[in-house]
């Protein structure tokens, strides 16, 4: 699988796991894994999915309108760089966002969230 | 210096070296470096200051809204995550972008640009 299609894979995952399963994320992140979210900033899976679960809004859905993707170095990292919008239940107007996740390697060949970085973006 | 004072420095350093002297980017890449600009990947410094230089615009400025950072691992390299407008010269409305930039430390105790994912952030 090539990059592009791995970082879409991944990122159509998390999304659907944020809109379906919220506290599903946590198998995403591991200790070191770091989240800043509106400028906030956690560290490690059990924080990052508490403050993920604990924000004030319950059903959401995430469209995707660009991925973008690198290789972060010799580690075997990879940057996914995310623009969307978010419509939260009851809310006329979808939010726009962006969002990156640098995703390293695991033993087992798969990816975990090392870095996390979500912003809305107002006008 | 902490990791968010050098990352405004960086960034402020960055793009009011854009909007003055576009071509004087270069030292800012390496040849491992890597550009991808609204989708179009680029890589090294040599190619990177040919794709910024011949972009369709020539005075611009930014604006810059939000910066977050986050150390990338264990090789001392940092994360930097912008959001801002940027506003070309004649055009009525600023274009909402966001941009994410990957620094990597040099033997000399600087940083250089490793990866560089821009985006304009449309409606």
């Amino acid at each position: 699988m090539d990059a592009d299609t791995l970082a879409k894979a991944f990122v159509e995952h998390y999304y659907s796991t944020f809109d379906t399963n919220r506290a599903g994320l946590g198998n995403l992140y591991q200790e070191g894994s770091m989240l800043t979210f509106e400028g906030i900033k956690t560290q490690g899976s059990q924080n990052i999915v508490a403050k993920l679960t604990s924000l004030p809004f319950q059903q959401c859905q995430h469209t995707i309108n660009t991925i973008d993707c690198q290789p972060s170095g010799p580690a075997g990292g990879m940057l996914v760089v995310v623009s969307g919008h978010l419509q939260l239940a009851g809310e006329q107007h979808a939010l726009k966002f962006g969002q990156l996740f640098h995703l390293m390697p695991t033993p087992q060949g798969s990816f975990y969230v090392f870095n996390d970085i979500f912003r809305l973006n107002y006008g």
